[in-house]
């Protein structure tokens, strides 16, 4: 059986969530969550950050100025400015977007370059000479300003296939530019792994350190970036969760996973391994994409067996059925959820809340108490702050902040400026009995209304909750309109944001428990400064 | 570079959706589901669809009997019944297991054998002689009886791995034996391309034909089985939307797109491919899994591409920037959706539900409001019955069976058993006013049977339609509780189901929309008996 590559003495995991992942459809990724994200990228021990295109929109200029003046502290990868090869018929040094990239004060710029003949003349309306006199300003230029300067060229495959010795000649340019790694890029996705080993080899005989960046329009990102690697490149481009545009980028955690428990290559510490889990779902979190529940290795049903067939066997030897040991990626095996693993990842949760929850029985009873409303629909993964406030119900920490008598909604056909619904919630506070009215566009604005008016009285400070999403999610489909119901609601503060969860046999009375549990927990975050 | 195989004399697409796929966490497919399905497989041309495994639970034995008795006419596939090997130690002709194979009366057999020494000694509890005996004596029991008969082994590459002599040993007792093609299946799903070909080449030495059956779990299951095609397999397995257990099965519609279009083999006709768009779409609302928008060839934004980089680019040449053309598996590139293509899939939706939409002015003028509210958050892929009532009301086809004068629904938290909610709808039927509360859980539910009471009035036979479905979606996400919300409802009269659409800016309103098309819907057909 053919043997798999040893690893190269220098290897490069270059993640493009930042930029190449946000051009997917109906992502947008403010300054804040591009800070976030970049420091669980660095967590998850990647080597070099793409952050975005700086000079291009406002919005990646001001993510690259604030992670220059100390506001992203990276402790392990190095952040990189994405830009373009110089305008035609310019000088790189006067061109403002390669000045931009310089002001971006990363260690490390990638710029794409044209290497597809017919994109060059139909495109870029450019010679052949006048673009690769491009990649050889822009490089030589960048490199005279103290940058590493890596070079993506794109439509690489597809150009090598229209006219080998251009797309070669690329390549070379680059390098004699003087760039450190030349990226061969299947930019329209359309490769298959069959074909990707033949094209790496012949520019591999250029003698540059070559790196792949593959898109997934055949179902092959993965599998096409691993054929490079087998035929020699030493840096791979993918992003989390494959984000990207149209069908996405190669997914880096699969990439990650497969090249180190497959290959057995040490790409990151298996500590940061173990986190890869948390990582693609914090990131999906930010995102606001929904993790998709299959994706290899860290998906939540990516180690899970329905009953039956498999059951006996998984009893023998889990290993008969599973094809790594997951919880290398940090994840688990989901028939096998054993009460002490269950107490053990409580017990953990607990800590990082900053509760102590050592005493074995406690922490028994908090699960059994997890288990069971989990089983009722409740899903506490994406929802920290209802997990935290049924921990304090449970360690009796009593937040009476206030106390819901009644509540009812009204929403009906008629549409006022002040919305379609009506909501009336009488709640005590402090002694006293709150009744309010509100008003809104939905039965869950107008109790938010309500319930917001209400507390105000005993708690201004609830002026300050903003709600900034909702979701809804059907449990038991095929049960006509009484389906069982879990909505999810983020609320902010300006400071921190906080996911509650509700669970309802109808939207409204699920929503009315995530709104419930999301002031709550603010309030009980502004009374006892925990963690 | 390297070539690509030619296509074999036969090749068989076997698609196990219905089986495999339906191992899928939280998937549950009825009897329905099921012939629903399986009629799609058979319009997109595939040549095998494995429906279940008879015997092992009374759903799947219901499919089959339904299937025989003629409730699934099939116009290419031929269907496939599931088991296993009879026993350890009992005899094929006795075993009720295998004899509910049989008796399912399809044409084909597919049995899974353990081809795993160690699965065979710690799963099986069975010596190696004894497992190769289950699979002479199933396999030729199965052909006595008329069956053609595949034999699927189970954890053969993990098998070949642990102890090649045997693995290979299984597949040539199953080809003695009678099996017309034997299938190598990575059942844990850890193979990598690069190591598939060495494998299937060992097998191939034994001379029968050989399939392959890929899981997902190290997102290479696409290119793996792409990788066992060249080496010479003849059949491959996949599952639509690449359902199943764990992170899933090779996705047949992308393994059917490749081989297609980019090795250039005939599978399944243009017009089928052209097809695969909508079936997959089709597929995810019957499955109610969501459609993945980044799915390879089919989904939503597999050709969306944002505008700037590459706009200017796509206006020279809408093929520099796609590796395929998206027209030919039924998708469209999302930034230049001509108004010529947007008219023509109208015109044969229109004539698929019987209506005359030839004038072109016409048609375009019905485009341009189907635009529209697409545009507005209506989704017609999946809700025919609102697209019919759209279509007769631009035709001015004039049902006029009720007016909705007021709705309004009051819900709280109380809890009676009729519900915590209660609707009131007036509406003029038939020339009189007609007013009536409904209770029910939450809010829908109670506008449904407010609806009901009074629509029984003028049309008893309204007390037939039930609501069998309700799923919702959060369109816009980030906008808080005042988001803009999709809700589709699946009704039923027992004889047809029927799916409509609402949007609003709260569940409730787009509840009431989509509820009101489903009666609107049900008295159209009961009314106009068209198609």
């Amino acid at each position: 059986m053919t043997s798999l590559p040893v690893a190269p003495d220098t290897f490069h995991v270059f993640d493009t969530t930042l930029r190449d992942g946000a051009q997917q459809e109906g992502l947008r990724l403010t300054v804040a969550d591009k800070l976030k994200i970049a420091r669980h990228l660095d967590e998850l021990g990647v080597n070099f950050i793409e952050g975005g295109w700086p000079g291009a929109n406002p919005n990646d200029t001001a993510f690259f100025a604030a992670a220059a003046d100390g506001e992203l502290e990276l402790h392990h990868a190095e952040l990189v400015a994405f830009g373009f090869t110089r305008r035609v018929g310019a000088k790189a040094a006067d061109d403002p977007l390669v000045q931009a990239l310089i002001d971006a004060r990363t260690p490390v710029i990638c710029i794409v370059a044209k290497s597809h003949d017919e994109h060059v003349f139909r495109a870029l309306h450019a010679t052949l000479e006048e673009n690769l006199e491009m990649i050889r300003d822009t490089v030589s230029h960048l490199v005279a300003n103290g940058r590493r300067v890596f070079v993506d060229c794109e439509h690489f495959f597809d150009g090598y296939k229209s006219n080998p010795a251009y797309a070669l000649e690329c390549v070379r340019t680059a390098a004699e530019a003087g760039a450190e790694v030349v990226v061969l890029c299947d930019t329209n996705g359309g490769m298959l792994p069959s074909q990707m080993g033949d094209i790496v080899t012949a520019a591999s005989a250029i003698g540059v350190d070559l790196g792949v960046h593959c898109h997934n329009d055949t179902g092959c990102a993965v599998a096409n970036t691993l054929a490079a690697v087998d035929a020699g490149v030493m840096h791979i481009q993918g992003t989390v969760n494959g984000h990207g545009e149209r069908t996405g980028n190669a997914n880096i955690i699969t990439l990650i996973a497969n090249l180190q428990l497959k290959y057995g290559w040490s790409l990151v510490s298996e500590a940061s391994l173990r986190e890869a889990t948390r990582i693609s779902h914090a990131i999906s979190g930010i995102t606001n994409v929904p993790p998709n529940s299959r994706q290899p290795y860290v998906g939540i049903s990516a180690f899970a067996h329905k009953a039956g067939l498999h059951a006996s066997a998984i009893k023998v030897d889990a290993n008969l059925y599973q094809h790594i040991d997951p919880t290398l990626v940090g994840n688990d095996m989901r028939m096998l959820v054993s009460d002490m693993a269950g107490r053990a990842n409580i017990q953990l949760k607990g800590e990082e809340l900053g509760y102590d929850l050592s005493d074995r029985e406690l922490a028994g009873r908090i699960t059994d108490v997890v288990k069971q409303r989990e089983m009722d629909g409740y899903s506490y993964e994406s929802a920290d702050a209802s997990f935290e406030l049924l921990l304090r119900e449970q360690l009796e920490l009593g937040d009476d902040f206030f106390e819901v008598l009644s509540w009812r909604v009204l929403t009906g056909h008629e549409v006022k400026p002040e919305g379609d619904s009506e909501a009336t919630v009488k709640l005590r506070a402090r002694g006293e009995v709150l009744a309010y009215v509100g008003e809104g566009h939905g039965p869950v604005n107008a109790l938010d209304m309500a319930l917001r008016a209400a507390l105000k009285q005993a708690y201004a400070h609830v002026d300050d909750f903003e709600l900034i999403d909702y979701r809804v999610r059907i449990l038991d489909q095929g049960h006509g309109t009484d389906a069982i119901v879990r909505t999810l609601i983020d609320t902010t503060d300006g400071e921190r944001t906080w996911t509650t969860v509700g669970v309802g046999t109808n939207v409204i009375e699920a929503s009315w428990e995530a709104l419930y549990d999301a002031y709550r927990w603010g309030l009980t975050k502004r009374a006892v400064p925990v963690g």
